[in-house]
C-alpha cells in the first residue's frame, strides 16, 4: 500500500507541470493533470468518430498516462522543432522511474500502456493522439489564438503538425478543424 | 462535431472549480478536474484491493465524470453538515444540463454513469467512492493536515466520514489509513 501511495503522490507533481494555454476565462496557464482529465473525457465523447475501431477503455487510460513523464521533463510546445530524441528519452526515463514506484504488474501495465501510445502504432494509440492534439485546438479556437499569437506560431505551422496525426485518428474532427482553422486565420489568430 | 466541441469547452470551467486542499509544494488549492485525473490512477493502482471484483474501467469512467455538477455549484468541503440533499440536486440539474450537450446515446451513458456514483450502490461506485474519499486524506497527509487546519476539521470527524466509505470500498486501504491517521492526530494535523 505505501508503494501505491508514494506513485500517487508523485503524480501530485504533474498538476504544477504548466502547459502553454490559458483555460478560456482563466488567468493562468493550464496544467497537464487537468489536461489530461480533459482529453480522457474528449476520447469518450468521440469515440464513434474514431478512424478505426478502438477499445475506448485502452484509449482513456493511456491519455491518462501519456504526460507523466513531464514530471522530469517538463512541457515542450508541440510546435518547436528539433531536440525531440533527447526529449523523448528523457521522458522515457522518468516515466521507467516513476512507474518503477508501483509494484511490478501495475507499474508494467502503466508502462505498456504509455509506451503504446509514445509509439503512436495501434488504432488506440493513433485516436488518443488525434485527441491530445485537438484540444490545445479547441482551446484556441475558444481563446482567439492566445497561444499560437504568444508563441509566434503560424496557420502553416499549425496544419502542418497537427492534421497528419488528427486526420489518422479521426477524420471526422480534421473535417471540422479545417474549416474552423480556415476561419481562425482569416481572423488574425496567428503568430507570425 | 459541434455538440461534442461544445460539451468539452463547457468541461473546461470545471479546472476553475476550486476544492480546499492544496497540492502539497504549490501555493494555490486543488481544482475538480485535475482531482478527478489523480483519483482514476489512483483507482487503477488500488484496483488489486478492491473490495470486491469491480469493471476498473466502469470505475474510472465514473470517477472522470463524478464532479462535472461541481460546474454550476462549485465544490462543497466533504465535512459540512446538512444542506446535502439541496445540494445533490443542484449537482443533478447540473449534470442533465452538461451531459445534455452531447449527442444522445453519449450523453445517456455518462450520465448513468454519473448517477451510479451517486447512489453508491453496486461495487464499482462504492470503489470509486473509496478511493475518492482517500485522496485528500493521502494530501492532508503529506501536508500536514492543511485543509483539516485551515477548516477547523477534527480527527473524530474525517474518521466519522470517511471510515465507512474506504471500508466499504478498499478494506485494505482503510486499515492502511487508520494508522496514518492516529500518527496525525499524534502530530496536531487536525483542527478543533
Amino acid at each position: 500500500m505505501q508503494q501505491i501511495v508514494d506513485f500517487i503522490l508523485e503524480l501530485d507533481k504533474l498538476k504544477a507541470v504548466t502547459r502553454k494555454i490559458r483555460p478560456p476565462g482563466l488567468d493562468r496557464y493550464e496544467n497537464a493533470a487537468e489536461h489530461s482529465w480533459q482529453i480522457a473525457l474528449l476520447a469518450i465523447s468521440l469515440a464513434p468518430h474514431a478512424g478505426a475501431a478502438v477499445d475506448l477503455d485502452r484509449v482513456v487510460r493511456m491519455l491518462l498516462v501519456h504526460d507523466i513523464g513531464e514530471i522530469d521533463t517538463g512541457d515542450t510546445l508541440f510546435f518547436v522543432e528539433g531536440g525531440w530524441d533527447e526529449r523523448k528519452a528523457a521522458e522515457r526515463a522518468a516515466v521507467t522511474r516513476i512507474f518503477g514506484l508501483l509494484p511490478p504488474p501495475q507499474g508494467a501495465a502503466l508502462l505498456a500502456l504509455w509506451q503504446e501510445f509514445d509509439q503512436e502504432q495501434t488504432p488506440e494509440a493513433r485516436f488518443a493522439h488525434a485527441v491530445d492534439r485537438a484540444m490545445p485546438v479547441l482551446l484556441n479556437l475558444a481563446n482567439q489564438g492566445q497561444s499560437w499569437r504568444d508563441n509566434g506560431v503560424s496557420y502553416e505551422r499549425v496544419v502542418r503538425r497537427i492534421a497528419p496525426p488528427i486526420q489518422a485518428g479521426c477524420p471526422a474532427l480534421w473535417a471540422y478543424l479545417e474549416s474552423r482553422l480556415e476561419a481562425a486565420r482569416q481572423q488574425g489568430w496567428f503568430g507570425a
